[in-house]
């Protein structure tokens, strides 16, 4: 406006950029006083990137607004058995980015992906050899592998949790009645193998009937995971492995909608015809199954 | 650990960068068929944002663990009458910041601050020469000023909308009976000017008792505003002016918790010996007084 009407702006109005400038260094200044040095490297980061957020894409009140509204709604519908925040972090790739820093690839330790929402603590205890399935539907899977330190020595003992869906896609807490089906935990041998009855993973769909599933919508992305098998891995003095392994050849594998998968998670589950005689004897009754191996290597703690 | 076993990290380890950049890459992608041209914008901006300042501090799942509590709190405590995340992006400079960007310098017009969450929308109309305290406590304050264009024409008829806490630093809203006090809205007269009875600003504290309140104590920040008058200003053709007076000589002018004082928008409050006489002659029972001045420059709508 100033142009066309060909009067000269005041000199001492501050540019846009002066302002807003001045004014990331007022907030970053109020934390002068905090004492714990870890927030306050935290605070000022996120202080710097969120404003960098807001001055980049010169945002209006109106998006403000919608922000705020958004949020509100992400933390109505998030309580005991429903957490909207993690869903945000996971669909935006902050799961899997804090995940990466805070498991830096080490020799050919095995990596890392995103916890999830559905771990419990106390899942059922199986024998080397068992099942998890406890009654969950689906394809039996036969899966066995050895765990290995980085040098390559078998670590005798270690304790795996596992846990998935069944193939109508849920996983067992996702029930109102307290069922327990598809997790338990189990101990390598002498020889670091381990071994134990599954399903095979099916594809199934995150929460998307609260506001991050309407984001999906809006932005036309999938709410759609890959299927997988979880893992957790631990044993003295090693880093703890949270992981998956996934299945080749899934067309999911490229949209997962929470960016897990890694090349290195990708295994062959191979699929067994009816009548195929199983690893361990077990009689199917004639029903299809298949089987995958998933080897593991643990890091040192510490790296 | 390698340096110290003396092998060779394998070659085909992905660098944590590498690792990081693809996974920055693979989420903004994943917008990639958003029809909505804006949002696609912003989401790609806010993942770049949001994963800079992962991988800047080195997130650690702890702390990402810490973030999604407080989330969930924040989210917990909101309803419709608490907004924590207002409160939450007030403390970060986030909401001055967008109002920063939405209200752009334009030669003399009144800067713009943040708008608060006390505003309410059906507040009394009063004359002009009015009084705005309608029961509420405090020392009266005597506010006149001339509503202008950039060009120095007054504004007639200009809509100005004017709210306040009382000296007990809570405004009518924060009670829960449905009482009105301390707000109201009245029109410039012919000449564009304004004149009201007020109470004179006090300092408050930003609600204190939930998420961001202990943000605030862990970090040694206080809670507290520095004393400030609301207006929103509103004339045909001209940008909305929301924005505040503050009290020149305050000492939480350097501290405002939320970011709010622009060094054009403190004002003199004259303090009136107890009986001064009245600029409209009204009969205060010889009680002290305040006046203050505050000339309002409208910009044009859509700079």
């Amino acid at each position: 406006m100033s142009e066309t009407t060909g009067k000269t702006t005041k000199t001492s109005t501050p540019s846009p950029s002066e302002v807003e400038e001045a004014l990331v260094r007022k907030v970053i200044a109020s934390f002068d006083g905090c004492t714990d040095e870890r927030l306050k490297e935290l605070l000022t980061s996120l202080v710097k990137h969120l404003h960098d957020f807001i001055t980049d894409v010169r945002l209006t009140e109106t998006e403000w607004n919608s922000a705020i509204e958004f949020l509100t709604q992400v933390g109505h519908i998030t309580d005991d058995r429903r957490q909207e925040f993690i869903l945000l972090s996971d669909v935006l790739g902050a799961s899997m980015q804090t995940i990466n820093v805070s498991n830096l690839p080490y020799k050919d330790a095995t990596e890392a992906t995103v916890f999830g929402p559905f771990f419990v603590d106390d899942a059922p205890l199986i024998d080397n050899g068992g099942d998890i399935a406890g009654g969950g539907i689906g394809q039996p899977c036969w899966v066995e592998g050895v765990v290995r330190d980085t040098e390559g020595n078998p670590i005798p003992g270690a304790r795996l949790e596992v846990w998935e869906a069944d193939e109508d896609g849920l996983y067992d807490v996702q029930h109102d009645d307290g069922r327990v089906y598809g997790r338990a935990h189990l101990f390598a041998d002498e020889a670091g193998a381990f071994r134990f009855w599954g399903l095979t993973p099916t594809p199934y769909p995150i929460p998307d009937d609260g506001p991050v599933g309407n984001m999906l919508a809006a932005t036309g992305r999938s709410p759609m995971r890959a299927s997988h098998l979880h893992f957790m891995v631990t044993a003295p003095n090693k880093r703890t492995l949270v992981t998956h392994i996934f299945v080749e050849g899934d067309e999911l594998l490229t949209s997962d909608s929470v960016f897990g998968v890694k090349d290195s998670l990708i295994k062959k589950f191979e699929q067994q015809p009816a009548g195929t005689p199983t690893p361990d004897g077990r009689d199917l009754g004639g029903e299809a199954w298949s089987r995958t191996r998933f080897d593991i290597v643990l890091a040192p703690e510490g790296v």
